[in-house]
């Protein structure tokens, strides 16, 4: 008789965004008429750079002749691909990483959520609180969660609040972690750590042998000097990080899925009895065995966005999103509301006013000024409190979604 | 300190397909005047069908515009997808498919080695015999391998032999089984099973609570008639398996990277108090947290494989490559060697002369007339001493290929 994996069975039923679009599906389903603006769901708008087009036509032509044709490619990615992201992502930083070092995917989402199944059941995992939930509920999938407590939160799990009061910086866990999964610039607070902060983070795992998971998939619009791109910026990284990055925002492929892994081959974890093993190879044994790597065309894609012009049409997206975030923010602010991130990334974290709880505050921006938020509190329990906004949506959108919180009587 | 997996270690280092590239790579840079063959890998090498072309440049022109520009899709996929498939696929042959059994997939392999994610470590999961590897090896990751024996073989996975002495037709294991895998149209043996014949599966899970993941993404080679294209073509079949499909082979999408798993509603797995789980809820908490969905390109491509004009097209592609198959099988009963599929599958099995063993003939096929295949113990214990060769090539190199065959003296 097959048996399940229990450990789905303490996850509540649904993923925090498929709850939302339901909440929102069933009011636009009894207010037709409504304009509903959304800045919940980290999507982006704007259409992708002509460089990337162009590629992507380019292959399409290419996988319609036989002398052109491509079939499967290597699990990795190709090198066409690898070389321009060593180049630009990592060489121009001063950061040497190697082509095998390099896995290319269909998301950071899928490598964040299936690089689990690399680590012993046993690990004690550390978030940083709130957080993005895969972390936490693929750790949940694979047994690191040890049920919940009366708060909600998950007893095996070690959370690390980011609050307002230490200035959104995780203090370092009291208690020993294995795995830790860090994610500058922050979703869903928009914050960041400067270099001598993270650095602490790579000291602490270098001395106790934990792991680092590293997403930087927000690093694109990181605007100020002394925040690092990539946590391989910080001395000794390579022995105890691997660091995750996406296409989705820096490019706009959340309908194209891209991403990579960067998988140092001096990262290691241990076995029982101490020995070490290098994580770059069960990383490709993973890939290779349950992942058949990225469409040509995807990755044609890919390359396009370092060329000079992809490059420059990158960039232009990543400002007008900024200038969003910076309305955003003096919006709320100028309302007397509590507001964070949206400097290097394209998220504001702010508080609800008199602390109503997310849920509430998220209902009534949906019925009353017909704004789609994300409740804090879905991103873990010291999000209570908070609502995410995103600076994705159009300038339009994003300046008649101030307007209406303006004119808004809480 | 972070622990690994320490399931992945007593895997062989590398998947089949990657020790293969291996040897013809070194050989190939041996010998850079040797014209290869290569009849090894399961690629396709047919351009994309036209109505498929046009339909990404569609698609990707609808990239370029912020009217028509898709960001984050239903990770499940799109349903104008899903609704051919059910129509195409199913609905044709009189199966009831719904909306919410069918997920969309960046592959096959991709679903078949995590959807063991799925299921409590303690299942006795039973493959047939050569098989593909990804089942045994994910099983193995996620822990039911239980360790090799002397011969190779995992202590805790049942194997079901394939072999010419009972016409490829499993027997029905003799102790109980809680998973089973079976691949049909096979590979790599390119052999079938009847209607009858998959009854008998269907009817033993019924009764033992087993569960089938049936492997069918090779179902559009299929030429006789009563021969099943779906297991849900057998009745009660929806109470106990899970179905794979994908385009690789039926669309040449070997290198766009898409599939699909139906996931019917009633199937069912138990927990450990015999409490039944539904498992289509856990397929999509899974797909929804470690998975992202497949690219807006991808799926208009396939959507597109359901046309006329795109039906038509891959009909054809299928028929050059079913022509290519029959004359692998002639050339190799012409030499007097015993050969099975390439009826209702594109592979051809066949037993090498006087027992030699399947890497020392895929060594000396390689070195001396340079024809690529798979040597047939790659694929399990009762693959030693065959042989698996692949009708993707074109027919130039295929007809070659024979032709060294026939001059070749063994």
């Amino acid at each position: 008789m097959a048996l399940v994996n229990e450990c789905f069975l303490s996850l509540p039923g649904n993923y925090l965004f498929s709850e939302i679009n339901k909440k929102v599906n069933t009011f636009s389903l009894q207010h037709p008429d409504a304009k509903l603006i959304r800045m919940g769901i980290g999507d982006v708008t704007k259409p992708l750079a002509k460089a990337v087009i162009d590629a992507m036509h380019q292959a399409v032509v290419e996988m319609s002749d036989a002398k052109t044709f491509r079939g499967y490619g290597p699990e990795q990615g190709y090198r066409f691909l690898i070389e321009k992201i060593i180049e630009i992502d990592f060489r121009s930083r001063g950061v040497t990483v190697q082509p095998e070092e390099v896995f290319i995917s269909d998301g950071c989402k899928s490598d964040m959520g299936n690089i689990g199944g690399l680590f012993a059941k046993e690990n004690v995992v550390a978030v940083t609180d709130p957080v993005y939930p895969v972390y936490v509920d693929s750790n949940v999938m694979d047994g690191r969660g040890g049920g919940t407590s009366a708060s909600g939160m998950w007893k095996n799990i070690v959370y690390l609040p980011c609050i307002k009061e230490n200035d959104f910086i995780p203090a370092l866990p009291e208690k020993p972690v294995d795995i830790i999964y860090l994610c500058f610039p922050n979703n869903p607070t928009g914050t960041t750590l400067t270099k001598p902060e993270l650095k602490k983070w790579v000291d602490y795992a270098l001395e106790t042998g934990a792991l680092i998971l590293f997403d930087a998939a927000y690093e694109a619009f990181i605007a100020e000097e002394d925040v690092p791109h990539s946590i391989f910026e910080i001395e000794g990284a390579e022995n105890c990080a691997i660091e995750f990055r996406s296409f989705s925002k820096t490019a706009g492929f959340t309908g194209i899925r891209c991403g990579y892994t960067v998988v140092p081959k001096k990262v290691a974890a241990r076995t029982g009895t101490g020995k070490k093993i290098f994580l770059n190879a069960l990383w490709n044994r993973r890939q290779t065995t349950k992942f058949n790597g990225v469409s040509y065309i995807t990755q044609r894609a890919a390359e396009a966005v370092y060329s000079d012009e992809g490059m420059r049409q990158c960039k232009e997206n990543i400002a007008y999103y900024m200038k969003n975030a910076a309305i955003v923010r003096d919006g709320l602010k100028h309302m007397g509301l509590e507001a964070f991130g949206g400097i290097n990334a394209p998220y504001i974290w702010f508080k609800t006013p008199e602390n109503i709880d997310s849920w509430t505050f998220f209902d009534r921006m949906l019925k009353e000024i017909h704004v789609i938020g994300t409740p804090g509190v879905g991103f873990g329990p010291s999000g209570e409190g908070c609502l995410r906004l995103t600076a994705f949506g159009s300038r339009e959108d994003t300046v008649a979604a101030m307007e209406r919180f303006q004119s808004w009587s809480i």
